[in-house]
């Protein structure tokens, strides 16, 4: 029985029945951003809105992977239908996603769970339309939570996990520099932070350091956003030690937030995010084709003055915004 | 005798004439995008288009600071007037730049140096538009060359250093996850690599790291843009041992790129990629004003019918797409 060939609320209607063939099928046109992938997202937008959405992100090597292997596990045991999509960075030479994780995961899963890796490049319109799509249809095929895990390096991974509901960050002892340069922009998104590989030394002096930052972004007021102080948890996730006390955190941050209004605040801003970033990919593109000289005249001559050096980039700019509206 | 009051054209003619003071009000001005900054602009891109711009980028802790400061060292020595602009990242608690490199610099430049450090936050228009900006003016000043050392974290920091005219990408051992991560980005953009901490174990194994790695990426076509493969300089920055061949390999690489066309071909690059940046930044801003209701109506109601779950964001964003040419 192909899928092929039938319309898209047919195969939307199988994927909400269970069929995680269909499910899959649906998740691959909203990546490819193919021509069904509006009327994909207009049915799952009105069915979904269910999943307690999770981000879980950290640097390489804190073994966030593992963490996320540990709680999905325990979700099965739980009986809870779980969906992972782990965004996985993928090479510039063969543009294939890194699947060891995935694997890993599959093992200790339930049968129950919906795993999917994305790679990272490759998406018309990037990774921060493409998440979304594949979210909601998550959501609406029944699957909550909904954990989404991504490498808190790049600035879209680290945006995608602040989206979530629920944002937990992984930390390590020894993560070095690089998660010092991090560390900022991860601290502001962080509902909940994690400690991973406890048993090492320096992971009482990692879980101070974050004590210290929370006392001290406190004051910047960085708690308004959920008048909440984000809880700390040790684990070690290779032996699975913590991760009950992390599921147990994150419900208590979605109690939370449920109560408070915040979470309703969350997922309508997530849904205009979606719209603004989708609106500018829009005008990015009208642009790019204006630049090529593909739309509007005159605009060849404006750029072949900027490289003569007779006009300065920022006035050729102000020049060709007025004919941005004729595109 | 203050500045403040002078017409632009007044303190850009000091600037040019060597005060130094004047330059950095200039920059001042560029930075903040002051009302006085397209005219500075226009003067500045009709003089510049000599100094030979050098990125210098690499991993938190690479030591390519060190690096930096003992080029300039050498610069010095050599009668050349240099220009320095370094990119630190700045804390979102304090605002500020940390300048401890910028003065472990200024003991070793010749007092002819200019030295000036810019935060990675906190620029209107963000940080891509405000660097080419600073670099025109450093340029039509006289100076030459002008180095931009950035932190090859974060995909902005990375692009500015890839819009130089040669860019250097410092690599050590022992450098860990991170740069795996960025490798691939990093490899992209590398005119030349510097292995520093050359006289650590492991420092060979990177060169031989970067060796397959550009082995392999000469199969898919990296080469191709400048028909060169990449030097790989291995130096000990704190002794100041290899800074020498490095500023060899860096006129070697531009000796090239001039006779080849290159040179000019990535200077129109990068006044064009400025355009579009600022055209980007421009349109931004208005669809910004547009989603807040300020400029068109029936936006708000559209909004409304995504969050109530009765439109799907893609479809939301088509719709005011259309609305984009009246804003």
């Amino acid at each position: 029985m192909s899928l092929r060939g039938l319309p898209p609320s047919e195969i939307f209607e199988r994927a909400i029945g269970g069929e995680r063939r269909a499910l899959g099928r649906l998740i691959t046109l909203v990546e490819r951003d193919a021509s069904e992938a509006e009327e994909i997202a207009e049915l799952a937008h009105v069915k979904a809105g269910n999943a307690h959405v999770i981000g879980i992100t950290g640097p390489p090597g804190s073994g966030k992977s593992t963490l996320t292997g540990q709680i999905v596990k325990l979700l099965g045991e739980l009986g809870k239908r779980a969906a992972v999509l782990a965004v996985d960075p993928s090479s510039p030479l063969t543009g294939g996603a890194i699947l060891g994780d995935r694997v890993r995961m599959e093992d200790v899963a339930s049968p129950e769970t919906f795993i999917r890796s994305m790679a990272t490049r490759g998406h018309q319109g990037g990774l921060s339309l493409a998440v979304p799509g594949v979210v909601r249809l998550l959501d609406a095929a029944g699957y909550d939570p909904v954990l989404i895990e991504t490498v808190g390096v790049g600035q879209v991974e680290v945006d995608i996990a602040g989206t979530a509901d629920t944002t937990v960050v992984v930390a390590t002892p020894g993560m070095g520099d690089a998660v010092q340069a991090n560390k900022a922009g991860l601290l502001e998104l962080a509902d909940l932070f994690v400690v991973n590989k406890a048993d090492r030394p320096g992971a009482n002096d990692v879980r101070r350091d974050l004590d210290l930052m929370l006392d001290l972004s406190h004051v910047s007021g960085q708690d308004q956003r959920t008048g909440m102080r984000p809880e700390i948890i040790m684990t070690t996730a290779l032996s699975g030690e913590g991760a009950p006390e992390t599921w147990s955190a994150i419900e208590r941050h979605r109690d939370a937030i449920a109560e408070n209004g915040q979470l309703d605040q969350r997922r309508a801003n997530r849904d205009l995010d979606e719209v603004r970033n989708r609106l500018l990919a829009d005008v990015e593109r009208r642009i790019d084709r204006m630049l090529a000289g593909e739309s509007v005249g005159g605009v060849s001559d404006v750029l072949d003055r900027v490289t003569r050096r007779s006009l300065a980039p920022a006035t050729a700019a102000r020049e060709l915004a007025l004919k941005v509206s004729e595109i």
